[in-house]
């Protein structure tokens, strides 16, 4: 199977987490977007009753069209259960999340959540954390000025653009810095470190987080549990 | 001397410490606009030669129309001083900011400066911080949950609001939840505390940050050194 093959595999699986009634959030990325096609599926095919709770645009307007009812996360007084993809999980469970720039949203509804499960192709899983690009999210006034810390840290952050070349935007209108650190000794140091920073809206280190992860392998998928 | 006299008098007091080729942060408040006044003045008549930095669209603009140059935070290397005011200053030289709104760019600007100079009327210094409400920016997407979580924690929050009943919007489109706390026994615990919560922009707090206070007393300016 190539790397969509297994990205589809535990998309699809991940949605036997999902029970009748449920309120859940429903996470970003290219795995994620076949669990929520099959999530859709259930909902119409089978008449799953559920809400969904979005983090980005992009996974909000994929849920509308398939019919999966949402409301936000202000509008829900719990979240049962999160199902969101992941750029780089460490054999102690620990995560970078937002290549695809929704970390924000994508932390704020794991935080509101219960459980929490990630969905990746084995790729993602590695020893120690870092060589993924760390992305932070930045109030655009001063971000010049916190890029200069960075980079005075040795943090080799770049500003993320678009196609175009202009600077990215996120849901929220603030630029993401990626840190390349190639490998991040102590994840909880680190977090400390950047949370702090007075511009700094948040991070992609997703700690002590996620209670269950679906690997797609060769073999099949693998559920791994947090301990 | 009344208040409005008071904080005229620290206003103009304060452009004193401003020199010829300074890059000075220009604070946000009744109180800073008196010494944005008086520094448009020296700029217009005596020629005096400083680029400012603005922490909000009010100063921005009343800052323009006095022909003082501006630059951005970005625009920048570094900051000579900023001289912003406060809306609470402990016994030892801890403060609340965040009344008119502002206190994300206003803190954002005072990282970056090499010298921070508060102008506040007596009234403005208390013994123990807390009286004066909180001001925290959140991100308007998990807003609720954030708040119920203060809440259950005691913390007595409140959502700001404009004249006309709707939530008041931030420079960067957040919304202010304020604390009514009454009395804060460990200022860098709570900071500690609110930073750390997923959705928390910046707060309120600025701790072991100003280097000195200039307060308008019956008396006189007093000028106060932190140690």
């Amino acid at each position: 199977m190539n790397q969509t093959e297994l990205k589809k595999l535990v998309g699809q699986k991940s949605v036997d987490w999902i029970k009748d009634g449920m309120i859940v959030g429903l996470g970003t990325g290219s795995t994620v977007k076949f669990m929520v096609d099959e999530l859709g599926r259930k909902v119409k095919e089978e008449g799953l009753n559920v809400v969904g709770v979005t983090t980005s645009n992009v996974t909000a307007k994929q849920a509308t069209e398939l019919g999966i009812p949402l409301k936000s996360v202000d509008e829900v007084d719990h979240i049962d259960l999160t199902i969101d993809g992941a750029d780089e999980i460490s054999a102690d469970f620990q995560g970078i999340k937002g290549g695809g720039a929704a970390l924000l949203f994508e932390k704020i509804v794991a935080t509101n959540s219960k459980k929490n499960l990630w969905i990746v192709d084995e790729s993602k899983m590695v020893e120690t954390l870092g060589a993924f690009p760390l992305p932070v999210e930045v109030i655009p006034y001063g971000s010049q000025r916190i890029f200069d810390r960075f980079e005075e840290k040795g943090l080799n952050p770049s500003f993320r653009k678009k196609a175009d070349g202009g600077l990215l935007l996120t849901d929220s209108d603030n630029y993401i810095i990626d840190l390349h650190l190639g490998r991040i000794e102590d994840p909880h140091a680190l977090a400390d470190y950047l949370i702090k920073q007075v511009g700094v809206v948040e991070h992609g280190l997703f700690l002590d987080r996620v209670n269950t992860v679906i690997v797609g392998k060769q073999t099949g998928p693998e559920v791994l549990e947090a301990r």
